[in-house]
Formats: structure tokens, C-alpha cells, sequence
């Protein structure tokens, strides 16, 4: 949807909305003929609001594309995933909790081997341990230069974010990783005038952690890739009139949910249940709720069916404390699907829920893939999700006479 | 659907479409897990064709946005409400019968109230009663100015329709109504050079009504709102080859059938019967009829449940007419959805059945609804309907070789 048509139509209202994000939620049977993870959950919580909902099957991005959960977010926050693209670089920062700023550009950074020749022989340093390159970023954050600013942060085993801040940088630049070993690694090179600056003090950086790393193998040297600014959104406030904060725990949720203009909330643990009680608290202050449980993910991708099956329960559980606070509507749905069976992300629609007092149920007392197929929302774009619970929350005035 | 494209494709026949709207035709139960208007109503005649039928739910314009009249009927005649839009001066003459010519200028007008001193006390004159407000509108009709005529119509209470027609007249002209009391009306301005005159004259109207209307109180004074030209639609004769007829008591109707190109026939009364035999009389001489049904959104603003039911079992009585006319292809469906619970027009998708020999039919025998939420239509824009029921009669060529 056009933002700028549906911003004339927001209106005022004090109703809120809650949109419960199960990471991956959508799955497949382990056989043919069976369940899938979300059919096999006993979820009778679930099931008892679907039967006064409104049920669909989501497509995140593009049918068959499968999403990345940057793109996936982005979907069911109402925003075209291939229209806003959220650069790689951006999206590691993003993931670390980083607070990017406007003009900051980010890169996916992480440490390789080079032999004495400079040439490539391990692209990822042997899969680093976290621990190691906790200790390397450290000797990274020593590098200073006039004029600019470095930020690096450790990410998860050989890989960390990097991010230059100062004025006058452009993204516009190539990778130093060659795809491959047996070369060296490349320069960084502007592909567009605005971004001579950036490319030359990305070069430089790389020339001193060379120097730093010397002797430190197997990571002693450093590749960047996917350099990107932070993408300039459009606002939650803006678009939607609403007043909006994020419930997640993961850095990578945080920041998208940052990306858009909500309001990211402590949640003072790493449980789904710290998470509906930060939801608890925080409930006379917003409008909009986003609560993201990541564990459904994680365990689809483990390729554990069972582990998944007891997040939805779990998840399942907690939802009268939602519908305790008497939300005027509840979006229950996942920003992609990771059935266990394929260890992956995928590209199957997504199993969604709208609940509302204004809402069309369906009557159908399941929340289900199958169920899903069968409800009234039919098989629709993420994006169009948002606009319909806005609709029904009552925030959406009539277009034309 | 691109015009050009399916122009090219479009198909003589002999073939004949009726197209059936019910007004407001979606509902909502009047409890949770209850009936809608149309699934409480009695409907042996739709529940037989439907049962013959394809079934699908359709977005009058885009998903969760409320549609008035003019967008919702643009719609399921075919055309994207948002790119077509109808300014509202445009809708208001259309809505009194009005025949706009092409180059002329509309306003929506109302009687207000000001003080001596010229500032608004009441923006709606005390919601003046319709048979002053016709009074006073023959006064207006009094002014008269070199190169240019004017057309006052009153529509209710202090509302009329206001026209310039002349040479040289643009449409893009701010507003008189400055949306408060306290402060004085404000003066037209042009926002473009071709709409320096007309600015000029409506301000010049505008001081002679002032003058005329001096003592008249509570409407001593008018606003001027939504400036807007007659839009150029794509005709039905050119875009999808049909002869079409429209068959609506209400003027509004009349006139969004006009504007896209139907021949509005006379229906000597304004019972629902009248438009049936209106249907039967005229049957020979089209190959198009949409026929409008006013009473069931009127039953759904008034919030009266049973009333609506009511007047979808009428039209259900009536439908062996249209059936013994042999149609080849028929539609039933409605502008957008009215349910009384609400007591206004919604954004809930709208129950639509699609009758024909070539119909791959659903064998669903009900027309509500959650049955249509079942139907092999699926959930669709509602401009997707008339070329599936082109194609049904027959009437569009093959694409490509």
C-alpha cells in the first residue's frame, strides 16, 4: 500500500493492537500425510481465539522467495521487504544493538587467514571461536584516524560489525572479500564519486588491522563486505499514527524494530515470559506492541520438531496474560516459516491470526497452516496485514464519499 | 488490470451480464460467533444459484480501507478507485442527478451562519431543514455573472451542489471552509494559473450570496468545499465492448453509472420491484445491466439488523425474474460492506457470486459470508471481477499464440 494514501486516511483512536511475532512459525510435516510443528502443538489458548478470528496465510516478500529476517520483519511491520532493502552491512549493526546513525556506513567485517604472500588460505580464520574474537576487536578498536570514527563490535564466531562514522561517507563501495582463496584480498573501491572518501579510510583501516593481526594466526587479516548506510524509513508515528514499542530480546529484532520507530523496551531477561511481563508493564504506555519470541526460529533451524513444538506451547500459555489486558486486537502470526524438516528458512506462507471485536471470524477453532488456508484473510502479502488491523482497531477513516 | 491491454483482447458476443449490488451488502453478527445479515437471511434463490456459482470475497480498494459510494462502486464496476478518483465537488452534482459536462467545475456548497462582523458561528446553519434550504437555493440561482453559468441543486438539509460551467475554468482552488468557528470564511485561491478565474468568479459568488442571503438567519452566509472537475473515465463501451445499462433509484449511483459510460434508465418508481421490471423491460436492448439496491446499506447506517435481512430476502424474492431472462453471466455482490453493528460503511470484504454455463462452480449452495470465504474466487480486488465475468461471457479473446 501506498503509505502516502493510507496516512490521509489514519485517525485518531485509543485502541491498542499486539502483534505476537513466533519466529519462524510456519513449518512442515516430518512425514507426508502428518502435522506440522504449530498443527502439533496442543495450543488450546490459540485455538479458542482463532476460533473468533480472522485466519490467512501470509507471503512475506514474493511467493517462493524465502526471506532473511531482516525482509521478514520488515514484511509483517507493513513495508514492501523488496522496495525497503536493509543493506547487509546495516542489518549486522542492527544485530549487535547498535544505534546507527543516519550517515554511518556499516560493513559485515570478519577475520581470515593470509599466508606470508597476502594471499587467502582460510576466508573464515577457522571458523574463529567467539571468544577469540572477542579479544581481537579489542586490538581493532585501537586503529584511529582523523576525521573518523570506528566502531567495531564482535558478532558471533570469525565475524564482527564494523561502522565508520564522520562526514562525508559514502556506501557506495566494493567488498575486499574475492569469493575465494588463493588470491589476495581486494581493495575497497568508491563506485560513485561521494564515496572516494570512505573507500580510501576503509583501505587504510584495513592496512593497520594487517599490521596489527601480523602473527596472529589463523586470523590475521580482516575481510569487509556488504557496506550500506542505515535506510531511512518511513516512521511508525508517521504512517500508521501510531505509538509503538518492540518486545524482543535478539539485537537483529531490536534494530529493525528501531529501524521503523519503535520504541525498543528493556526486557530484563531472555525469557518469552520476562518478554509478556515487560508487555504487562509497559501495556498504558503504547498503542502497539511488537513481541518477537525467537526460540521457534532456533529450534527449526536445529532441525528439532519437538523443541518447536513446546515454544508454541509455551507461547501458548502466556497468551491469556495478553488477552487479560484486553487488546482490541491481536496479530498472532511469524515474519517467515523454518520447518524443522528443511533446518532452514523457507519460503512457505505464514500461519496468521487476526483477532478484533470488529473482525469477521471465521469460526474455525484452530490455528493451523491448514486452518490458515482455509480462513477469510486468504493467502495475502505481510505487508497488507498492518492496514487490516489498523482497520479493525478502528484507526483507518473511509476514503472518499 | 491494464485497460489497453484487455481492450485489445475484448471479444464481440452475443452474451448478456447482470450485475446485482446490494449496497453495503457486507455484515458482521450482531454477537460473537453469530450470523451476518446476509447468513441470517432467508435466501433460497441465491443459496440455488450459488450452489451453481464460483464464490470469492472482494477489496473494493485496497485491504482495511473503508470505501465511500463513489470509490466502492468504482471498484466493482471495474476500475482502481484509488487511480480514478472522484473529487468530492464532482460526486456531490453526481449525487443529485446532475449531468457534469466535461469541462465543468463542482463544489460541495452549504448554508452557514456568520456574525455581523463576518465570522462563522455555525458551519452547518443549525443544520438547516431541507425545504428552507431549497428556498434559499432558488435565491442563489438568481446570480448571474458575464462568461459563466452556474447550477445550484440543494441536496439535504444545508447541503447543495454547486457548478460553474464556462470557458477556461481549472479545478485546482483551495477551500472556503476554514474547518472551525470563530474566524471568517476564507477566500478561493488558485493553485495553478488555469484556475486564476475561476477563483476570481467563485469569490464573486460567494460576496453575492453573502449579500443576498443578509438577514436570512440561521444561513446567511455559504461554504464552498472540494472543488472538482467531471474525472474522464474509460467508457465501458471501449474498454470492455458492452452496451450497458444501469438501473439505480439514487442519484449517486446514476451518476457514477453515467460517468463510466452506462445509459442510465428511467425506473418510474423507487421500490426494488420497479428496478426489476425496469431489468425486464429493458432486457433486449443491452448486453450490460447493473442494477443498485439502496435499501440494504440505509438498513446497515440505520444499525437496523433486521431490516437489512429483510431487504436481502426481497431481492432474494425477486431473483427468478432476472433468472427467467436467461442471463449468460450474473454477479452478485455489494460496494463495500455496511454491517448494522457498526452503523456505517466498513472495510470488511464484500460477499460476491459469480453465475455462468462456463462458471467452474464451487457447489457451496449458500450465499453468505464465511461461504464465500470458502469460494475458489479467493479474496480479490474487486476490479478483478468484471473481466472474470467478461471471460465467463464469453467475451475475451486468447492472449498470445
Amino acid at each position: 500500500m501506498d503509505f502516502k494514501f493510507l496516512q490521509e486516511l489514519i485517525a485518531p483512536a485509543q485502541t491498542k493492537i499486539a502483534m505476537i511475532i513466533m519466529d519462524g512459525l510456519g513449518g512442515l510435516p516430518l512425514e507426508p500425510g502428518g502435522k506440522t510443528e504449530l498443527e502439533t502443538a496442543h495450543t488450546p489458548h490459540l485455538d479458542a481465539l482463532a476460533a473468533q478470528s480472522a485466519l490467512g496465510l501470509t507471503i512475506p516478500v514474493r511467493p517462493g522467495i524465502t526471506p532473511g529476517s531482516g525482509p521478514g520483519h520488515l514484511g509483517i511491520f507493513g513495508y514492501d521487504p523488496v522496495e525497503y532493502e536493509i543493506g547487509r552491512g546495516a542489518l549486522e549493526a542492527l544485530g549487535v544493538d547498535f544505534e546507527l546513525e543516519p550517515d554511518d556506513v556499516a560493513a559485515r567485517g570478519n577475520f581470515c587467514s593470509v599466508d606470508t604472500a597476502g594471499v587467502l588460505t582460510d576466508r573464515r580464520a577457522g571458523r574463529l571461536p567467539t571468544d577469540t574474537s572477542r579479544e581481537l576487536v579489542k586490538s581493532l578498536r585501537t586503529i584511529q584516524m582523523d576525521g573518523v570514527e570506528f566502531f567495531i563490535e564482535p558478532v558471533k564466531g570469525h565475524r564482527f560489525a564494523f561502522v565508520m562514522r564522520g562526514a562525508g561517507l559514502g556506501d557506495a563501495l566494493t567488498e575486499t572479500d574475492p569469493q575465494k582463496t588463493g588470491v589476495p584480498a581486494l581493495a575497497v573501491q568508491a563506485l560513485a564519486p561521494d564515496s572516494e572518501k570512505s573507500a580510501h579510510i576503509a583501505n587504510q583501516f584495513v592496512e593497520q588491522a594487517r599490521k596489527l593481526l601480523a602473527g596472529k594466526q589463523p586470523a590475521n587479516m580482516i575481510l569487509l563486505r556488504g557496506f550500506a548506510k542505515f535506510p531511512t524509513m518511513p516512521q511508525y508515528r508517521d504512517i500508521f499514527g501510531l505509538n509503538a514499542a518492540a518486545i524482543a530480546v535478539n539485537g537483529m529484532y531490536r534494530g529493525v524494530a528501531r529501524l521503523v520507530g519503535m520504541q525498543v523496551l528493556d526486557v530484563g531477561g531472555t525469557e518469552i515470559e520476562d518478554e509478556f511481563a515487560t508487555l504487562e508493564k509497559n501495556w498504558n504506555d503504547f498503542d502497539f506492541f511488537y513481541l518477537h519470541v525467537k526460540q521457534t526460529d532456533t529450534a527449526g533451524e536445529d532441525g528439532d520438531f519437538g523443541r518447536k513444538v513446546r515454544v508454541i506451547e509455551q507461547v501458548d500459555g502466556l497468551m491469556p496474560r495478553l488477552m487479560a489486558l484486553k487488546p482490541d486486537v491481536v496479530i498472532v502470526s511469524g515474519d517467515h516459516s523454518s520447518p524443522a524438516v528443511l533446518k532452514f528458512h523457507s519460503w512457505h506462507p505464514v500461519p496468521t491470526l487476526l483477532y478484533g471485536k470488529y473482525v469477521r471470524a471465521d469460526g474455525i477453532a484452530e490455528f493451523g497452516e491448514r486452518a490458515c488456508a482455509r480462513g477469510s484473510l486468504g493467502v495475502l502479502p505481510a505487508k497488507d496485514v498492518m492496514p487490516i488491523a489498523l482497520a479493525n482497531a478502528q484507526r483507518i477513516g473511509k476514503y472518499g464519499a
